[in-house]
């Protein structure tokens, strides 16, 4: 029979008429010929409250150990409570916890990665009809211990869940009927994708679409398990993100994402010589600062340059202070520095085989008058970053550019 | 080196700040040169909250065995958060949860019941000078999963590891000071007891003083576990509970309890015969019935008699359904009953040596104008039956009569 994997993230289990709702979906599948396991979250807000006493108590430095003892409990509740909502209604459940099963991982509390996932003790369940309902986010360590995947790690658990099974498809129940071709509370017109291949799913999800956490992405690629990201509470179908190859034809441009978490250095009039890259960027990723887009500006007068890059918002005041003293080395004249900036990416594999797309882009932001600050590009991807204001409309402009818009 | 358990009950853990105040406790046991394991309760509260959603969610025959994984969290929650409190002073500490211990039950989900508790996980951490820090109520039952050993069990989790352990003593902090002769809120000069005897401890728990579980008293009886009963929120010595050939000289009367949850059922009238007490008593039983007191008066006519016997209240009227039928069998002309009863008892070991106690309640009742409606005794216990309104003044006059009253 076939076998899937249900997630339901803390809005789906929020309270009991959340569970009670997770569980009718339960049912639906079963009543579809299939072998459920459910992953599911901690009810939403109980996390950070446990987090929040784990941080009263532990310090800036709480044991990481202990801080999975005190979240990975949340999980444990829900998982629980779905398993009796559904007893409670004829249906065969039982939970199965992280060491029970075992879910394997590495030694790294608080943000472990899964080795592997024992199928014994859930195939057992499932094989006898029963839908096995596990606690997402949490793990056994080599030591015997409790360990959690960190934050959003419930996707993860679920999809890796998902390929220990073999299973037909992982659906992903959260608050959003789907993968959106952009944020629809900027853009209205925005549209639900059908679906959407796992590379452009990955930029999306790395590049602010926060409907799926970009490591469960990865790991549903690796493994080629089929996600389908789904409303809980509404019977619309969603997005499925599947393999480049199983799609029949795709969209040039899948989606558009902004992420306003950026903040853009400029060094102005630095040296122009071999080198400049390295002494810049080197001590910034020895402080392990991410450094995202990259532009050094052609000198017109062959001796001096500016370098411009973006860093993350919260990074910023702490990028500037490593690489004064280097700039400084470098004859850097001034150092200038814009938290007001956004990244606008737009995302397709189509454009592997479609030309065009950048430069109509560039087009359409310069039709508008919005200035582009530094540009990178990937295969499926083009990012450029503007000034914020423009947000609202880059992101509108473009959609309706690429054909996006809703009829 | 010294080996202790401290066990901190739901008050006592109830919040952060709580939290802090029994790492204190432990701490000053640490000063002493004791190696400390300690036994945790859910925050006050938690347990109701979860058990509410159990109900909702599982109904009424909620799966006991899904129950236990959601309760369970509330002492897990605890275990880690007391363990961060420690760690962030520089002790070193480490949760242990029961099935890592492991803390092994029978199946009786709900309500299982200690089997073993294997000492080499703990012991391991306890010999590296680390405090270990346990959830109390859970186990580990024979399938593998998650059991709770019932309302209150966690004085029975500490006094089962204190004797897993060989500890040299068992704390248990709760928000009373300690074991008193009787309940202060209605005899404002009651006192606390430096020590109480196993047996009168058992007698006071299962008559209505609610400080230690009747079951854990049991426990520490067993193994012979000395018990102290402390307040976490001050620094008084508490109330030793201990064997009876540790105290060198014994107080007549220990203690004097209440109990209101007694209703009383009289069949008047029915036939003096052989076996009367078998028709009423055996269909009682067979339906889970617990009777306590039993009096049969004795028959003027040598015809017809009255029996009169206690249920708890919550019994009343199932038992008088299940009754009925036999009760006309045996002629019974009709059955009264009455819940505005209550049951009084006086409790010492040194009844044993000292004759006469039963004789003065009567009398300092007697000469109060309060009635008597049946009695019952022990070895070490007298109960009388009387209407609820004399609750008060029966306490207060016995208090007195026995000279427990404080200066």
């Amino acid at each position: 029979m076939t076998r899937t994997v249900q997630k339901f993230g803390g809005t789906s289990v929020a309270d009991p008429e959340c569970i009670q709702n997770a569980a009718t979906r339960v049912q639906a599948a079963l009543a579809n010929g299939e072998r459920v396991a459910v992953v599911v979250s901690a009810m939403a807000g109980h996390t950070n409250q446990l987090v929040d006493w784990v941080e009263t108590l532990g310090g800036p430095l709480a044991d990481r150990a202990e801080h999975d003892v005190v979240v990975a409990a949340g999980e444990q509740i829900t998982s629980g409570l779905l398993a009796l909502a559904l007893r409670n209604r004829g249906v065969p459940a039982r939970s199965l916890q992280g060491w029970q099963i075992a879910v394997r991982t590495d030694n790294t509390h608080g943000a472990a990665r899964i080795n592997s996932i024992d199928t014994e003790a859930i195939g057992r369940v499932l094989d006898a009809g029963k839908v096995a309902v596990v606690p997402g986010f949490q793990g056994l360590g080599p030591d015997g211990r409790v360990t959690t995947l960190g934050r959003g790690g419930s996707d993860t658990s679920a999809v890796a869940l998902a390929a220990a099974l073999a299973a037909a498809r992982c659906d992903i129940f959260t608050d959003v009927a789907g993968v959106y071709t952009t944020d629809p509370r900027i853009v209205p017109r925005a549209r639900k994708l059908q679906s959407v291949t796992y590379e452009e799913m990955l930029e999306m999800a790395s590049l602010g679409a926060k409907v799926l956490q970009t490591r469960s992405v990865a790991l549903a690629m690796q493994y080629n398990v089929p996600v389908q990201v789904l409303s809980s509470f509404d019977d619309e179908p969603g997005t499925m993100v599947v393999a480049d190859e199983r799609m029949m034809e795709h969209q040039t441009v899948a989606g558009i994402t902004y992420n306003r978490d950026e903040a853009k250095v400029t060094l102005v009039g630095v040296r122009d010589q071999p080198g400049v890259a390295a002494s810049v960027f080197g001590p910034l990723a020895e402080a392990k600062v991410n450094v995202d887009m990259i532009v050094q500006s052609v000198s017109p007068d062959g001796r001096t340059t500016d370098v411009t890059f973006t860093v993350a918002a919260t990074d910023l005041s702490r990028a500037k202070e490593i690489i004064e003293p280097h700039a400084r080395d470098l004859g850097c004249q001034r150092i200038d520095a814009d938290g007001g900036v956004v990244k606008i990416s737009v995302i397709g594999v189509g454009m592997r085989s479609h030309a065009g797309v950048a430069h109509r882009m560039f087009q359409v932001l310069g039709e508008r008058g919005i200035n582009i600050q530094a540009i990178s590009t990937s295969e499926i991807k083009i990012s450029v970053l503007v000034p914020e204001e423009y947000t609202e409309l880059a992101l509108r402009t473009l959609h309706t550019a690429y054909g996006l818009d809703a009829e």
